[in-house]
């Protein structure tokens, strides 16, 4: 790819971007090859880290140090027929969208080697959820991808040893030396991980709002372009969705509680909020890639698949083959099922109860995701168990009329009382006169592939 | 000294740093003893160095790093009545100060626990050039340095583990990232040092010029100024004298060959130069300390012991106390002696000639000692063996009357020839007419306790 030149010493480059000076390609992959052998030393990736935060990097040298990560391993190669499609979420609050997502998607006839993450945040991430079922095995070689998409079409897996080393050790250093949010080094790590997948089409859903990283359309907006650009300058066509982060997405929040809702929606069932971002991100991936003639049209086909029962058989035949037995992936995919019978439930449930009367004008995603934090359902730290039991059920509906006394939230949870975290609970209902409600679709805006600008 | 706030993560910590906020004492206590203590990982000194070298140090910021370093280990305890003095310079072209500087002190009844260093640039450092003398050592426990300073009045010794092991971490890291030239990053690392040898007075020889860290007198005298207000507020009266650094200092450069100059200092003899700098150093430590009433007496203290022989004793006597022979010191210090009957000798001794008539006008050290490097004198990285024998005699003075064919520089070497340095050794040496030549002192300024302003 490029040649390496080992002319220049780490401290060198270092200095380089210390003083505000643009890398070469060659000097980007020297640092991305020390990285990935370990040549280079982790003061001086600290220190370079810092540089970069402090500095920045040039679109070309964003897109080199993409590429050199990209290459830092083993890359996915498919038979040419495939439409190999994935989806990549900059993380919100009850974001569970994957689980229905990638099984319509296979039901559609695309390929969905998603590969995600867990969680550091509030509550679990994707692997962490689909961990409540008891079985579900995240690690699979490179060979049981291919097999499970030769067979079923979608898996749901961690990363791999072999892809995109250099991100492994980046990412743990960037979290452990306040260098996370740089628009390059965020940039090179979700575009490296999705290139190396071998994809047709990428699709970003970048949340904005109170429980997001980025607090306002704009930041988002910028971060989602640059994202676009940079995979599209990859050869994946890539698009964004602008997605609001206020509200939890749908009805639950936690690791458990989030699959029953999943399955719930595999069932045709559930709330439209998480419809209506499952049938937008995959409608786009369908019309990205060729598989359908508009956004409309590809939307209307993930709704048929998760309507018509298609999606559930795919999401299914993804549990076995992911090492859930049989019996209990029929059973939670059967329409009358306890989840519960196949799922750890928390040893209370409690509900809390509205103490007005009036409509719901807000309910504060962050707010809940951090008492559920406290309460065992995300880590501080990677490696940290989680507690896949603990989670909401949010009773209500955003608009919705309520009287006092109702119960809105139902929290499932190990401790002895919820009483420390009451207050901060009630706090994250907000309720007052309807005609103060004002109903915002959950996705706000497209960044489409042609829309190259990286400005 | 501080109570330790364990609330704030050093992620947290860096992040501060990294948004250019000031660090409270509690903080920097944090970060350095999570440096000293191996808590903090290697990543995170590397980005918060990095941080500090993008962002800087406010004047308390740094007083407390100094603080917080010097009290990271054992800091030494001497008798109340000692006069305990040292001096520290910013590293230059042949700077053996230290070498008749010490006994000359130690002959005026103070006592001088000089810590030095190793060279990293491209000559020796002090211990080097004192370990061109067999037997010499230079590690020497806290329990040595008080018995030799009681017997003797001098040591020169390399930092032992005991002593700011915050700054041994800094210090490798700093060099491994691009993060040295940082004036909070270099006051903290000095005056750490320097306040855990307990001292009484302590002078800084901060050089300016082509072969000095600092280029120009504006920016030495900035870090001078730094240097001496951190000095002092941290309890040590600290002076600084602001010299030029561009023709070597004395007629030598190298190690063994710096001995000799030395040693012939120490006998009355030898470079006006090197006599100027040792005698205003010293002078203006007697003066700092209590002991001499005004610069000028101090001054003629030391060039009276330098004269009469009573600092050639002490440095005969530390010689035998650091380990080496009795018949070797002895004969070293003896007036009519061969320095290379007790010194390793190189294979070859080359001079070369002046290539026109005139009058010297300038020899260029940094281009020496570059040379000299080549050859084997200097160390590119820690731990590398160095070549004692490799040096330079300069058989002329500036502005002395040369001309063409004769002697002006004996280069000592083990190489087969020296063809391939010639010209730029040839270089090093400018002639032209005598009416260009300007003589100019070697000490420029002096920064005084008394000038406090920390600007």
């Amino acid at each position: 790819m490029s040649s390496k030149d080992n002319t220049i010493s780490f401290p060198e480059l270092i200095k380089l971007k210390r003083d505000g000076g643009q890398l070469s390609r060659v000097e980007i992959s020297t640092f991305v090859q020390g990285v990935t052998s370990g040549a280079i030393q982790k003061s001086q990736i600290g220190a370079m880290l810092m540089a970069i935060w402090q500095k920045g990097m040039t679109d070309e040298e964003t897109l080199a140090m993409t590429r050199e990560m990209m290459n830092s391993g083993e890359t996915f190669k498919w038979p040419k027929e495939w439409l190999v499609v994935d989806k990549h979420s900059t993380g919100g609050v009850g974001d569970k969208v994957s689980l229905p997502l990638a099984p319509a998607l296979a039901a559609c006839g695309c390929k969905v080697p998603m590969i995600s993450g867990r969680g550091l945040a509030h509550t679990g991430g994707t692997l962490d959820k689909l961990e409540s079922i008891p079985g579900f095995k995240v690690n699979q070689s490179v060979e049981q991808v291919k097999q499970i998409l030769e067979d079923v079409g979608c898996c749901i897996v961690g990363q791999t040893e072999r892809l995109v080393p250099a991100d492994r050790v980046l990412y743990a250093i960037r979290d452990a030396t306040s260098t996370v949010d740089s628009l390059p080094l965020i940039i090179s790590s979700i575009i490296s991980k999705k290139g190396a997948e071998g994809l047709s089409a990428l699709v970003l859903d970048v949340k904005f709002g109170r429980a997001a990283l980025y607090k306002d359309l704009n930041s988002a907006r910028r971060l989602a372009q640059s994202l676009v650009t940079a995979g599209n300058k990859l050869g994946v066509k890539t698009g964004a969705v602008l997605s609001r982060m206020d509200a939890p997405i749908g009805q639950s929040v936690g690791n458990a509680v989030e699959v029953c809702e999943a399955l719930e929606c595999l069932k045709g069932r559930g709330s439209d909020d998480l419809k209506e971002l499952v049938t937008n991100l995959g409608g786009y991936l369908l019309w990205m890639c060729g598989h359908s003639g508009t956004l409309e049209s590809g939307k209307t086909e993930i709704a048929v698949k998760l309507e018509n029962g298609e999606a559930l058989k795919k999401f299914e035949a993804m549990l076995v083959a992911q090492g859930v037995s049989a019996d209990d992936a029929h059973s939670l995919c059967s329409n009358e099922t306890d989840y519960f019978e196949h799922m750890k439930r928390a040893a209370h449930q409690t509900e809390l109860e509205v103490l007005d009367d009036g409509a719901v004008l807000d309910i504060d995603g962050l707010a809940l995701a951090e008492v559920l934090h406290k309460l065992g359902a995300g880590r501080t730290k990677s490696g940290e168990e989680i507690d896949h039991s603990v989670g909401a059920e949010i009773l209500v509906e955003m608009g919705q009329q309520v009287q006092k006394g109702q119960s809105w939230i139902r929290i499932h949870h190990n401790c002895p009382n919820l009483n420390p975290h009451y207050s901060d609970l009630q706090k994250a209902l907000v309720i007052g006169s309807h005609d103060k409600y004002e109903t915002v679709s959950r996705v706000a805006e497209f960044i489409h592939p042609d829309n190259h600008n990286m400005s």
